[in-house]
């Protein structure tokens, strides 16, 4: 790949920027893991948006032996050590581990708008966040249900979707924290069709597939058997589906609906680059069943990129040692690829 | 194990009975190639309950080289054989594979009854289906939808259910064929509980488990996160996990509702026996995803034991070499161990 533009050399140039999550979660830990570990497949810069005193506390405390260096935009990063853009000065005397309070849940949330201004300003490659509490993010005087919604805002994005990205799978559900009894009012042709373009669109400027091939799960069982078992494949889904296929007949393959208990097996075995689901536990059921440790949550629809880890903020063992990097590990090395793809594709 | 009574010797010794399915299915065939594989793990005697000239037509079609012989209850089994309990006279002349008749569809209904007759008479240990079509046994006169609903009716069975087993992951749906929007209003307290206890029951008496661990599902994202995206978990799943538990307080280990995104994942770790799921999609999602190819089919709850294939008649490749026999195979081995523990059991 070659870089004809200075924008596209600046672009991908600058850094990954990691955003530390809730200063009192497992995120000061992972990411200090991280920078620890072998960081196998990663060949871009990256920095860390966060609290110093607070990485500082928590690599003290898992007897970790890191140089903690201040970086500012613009400025060189420093390979060998762990570069941090701060954006708190928290109090580590009074802080625990464990334990948000008022500060760490707007440092918190400091982050991630810092994060996106630094992704709008090119002055970093793409995005990738630790978890954040919705219960402190709401406390901090955020009126969002979770990092998603603040981005989307913040960048003025139309329709955004979560991908949940691994190794074997991807999957888009196209309702997500609802009843399930909520899920067919939820349901409609129009946003469906969006969302399936949406991904197709993604797949081929974020993932380099030129031609993906999208695979539509039904919402009944067996996909309503032409009509015995539910009529949301006949009236929404498929409509959706032909509708999606008119834009992308010569550059994307899109069929459903099919059986959800077959679909997903399918994309196992490699026969759809996505899979979009009808709600939460369709899509997340056997995404969790295969990528449990090391799934990525990709936000979908963001001028900017964000891939974020797939777990939560685990208050219950932060600080401790024995919290995992592989969700940080898989979402820093796809935020990478999008990066290069995406800036390949402006060329 | 040692078998102390007479009528537990005789069960045990009895065969197990395999019903062909619909002859113009991959039911033959694969009765024929199981016959002709290594049997690995079998160590009780196998009897065929379907036609003698349709398995001996699908032989040759295959090019394999095996013996038909006739058998009749209580006669001895030809182990260099294939045994054939002979229950129809179909003109092979007039037959096709892949072209259901009425005489087929009536043929295909009869070695069912016959098989529940043979089991009830303890001339067969454990009765093991091949796959028939819903749409062929209606034309033959039955009105069942399925297998479950006729060896039910014959049996007069009062409680029963599916459950999908495979080596890793044991799923039960506490609801089956119908459209998702019609799930919240099946599922009610009293029938949970129910399904619960026979689970419990029958993992002990017909799977060996002395202390079984049952994950029960949520119904909802996050099963429900305490109320905000659904109810049911607090007003009907969770009761009926308390109801079942006083039950089963020193025998057995009953716990949920669990976030149905990682009650599987947990399952698959070997942290439960089975999972009792709330829908068709929710369990058989994750199971299919584990054992497309070799997942069996159990009713629980039938005084005779019955496990069945997880295929379905596969018209279209019928008679055509290509069907696989791993989910016989693994049909046949569960029978096996459930006719042992059953006997065991009841010494």
């Amino acid at each position: 790949m070659t870089f004809d533009s200075d924008t596209n050399q600046n672009r991908i140039a600058a850094p990954i920027g990691i955003t530390m999550g809730c200063p009192a979660s497992i995120g000061p830990e992972i990411v200090l893991k991280y920078h620890q570990s072998s960081r196998a497949g990663l060949h871009m810069p990256i920095v860390v948006i966060g609290d110093i005193g607070v990485l500082e506390k928590c690599m003290h405390g898992l007897g970790l032996d890191l140089v903690l260096r201040s970086w500012r935009p613009g400025s060189k990063v420093d390979h060998a050590a762990v570069n941090v853009f701060e954006e708190s000065g928290i109090d580590t005397g009074q802080f625990t581990f464990g334990c948000p309070t008022p500060e760490t849940s707007r440092a918190m949330a400091t982050y991630v708008e810092r994060g996106v201004m630094l992704s709008r300003n090119n002055e970093i490659s793409a995005l990738v966040t630790c978890a954040i509490s919705k219960l402190s993010l709401n406390q901090a005087g955020y009126e969002f249900p979770g990092h998603t919604e603040l981005l989307a805002s913040r960048t003025g994005a139309k329709r955004v979707a979560m991908m949940l990205a691994g190794s074997t799978l991807r999957v888009v559900p196209a309702t997500i924290h609802c009843p399930l009894s909520r899920v067919v009012s939820l349901l409609n042709r129009e946003d469906l069709t969006g969302l399936i373009e949406l991904v197709a669109e993604r797949l081929q400027e974020d993932f380099g597939i030129d031609f993906p091939r999208i695979g539509v799960a039904g919402l009944n069982p067996h996909a309503g058997e032409s009509g015995l078992f539910g009529h949301e494949e006949l009236e929404i889904i498929a409509p959706a589906v032909a509708e999606a296929q008119k834009r992308f007949r010569q550059t994307a393959e899109i069929t459903g609906p099919y059986p959800p208990d077959t679909v997903f097996y399918k994309a196992r075995c490699g026969r759809f680059d996505a899979v979009v689901a009808m709600y939460h536990d369709q899509g997340l059921i056997p995404f969790k069943l295969l990528h449990f440790d090391d799934g990525v949550n990709v936000t979908l629809g963001l001028p900017i990129i964000r891939t974020s880890v797939d777990h939560g903020t685990a208050y219950d063992i932060a600080g401790q040692g024995i919290a995992g990097i592989s969700s940080l590990n898989s979402a820093i090395l796809l935020a990478q690829t999008m990066a290069v793809h995406r800036a390949g594709k402006s060329c």
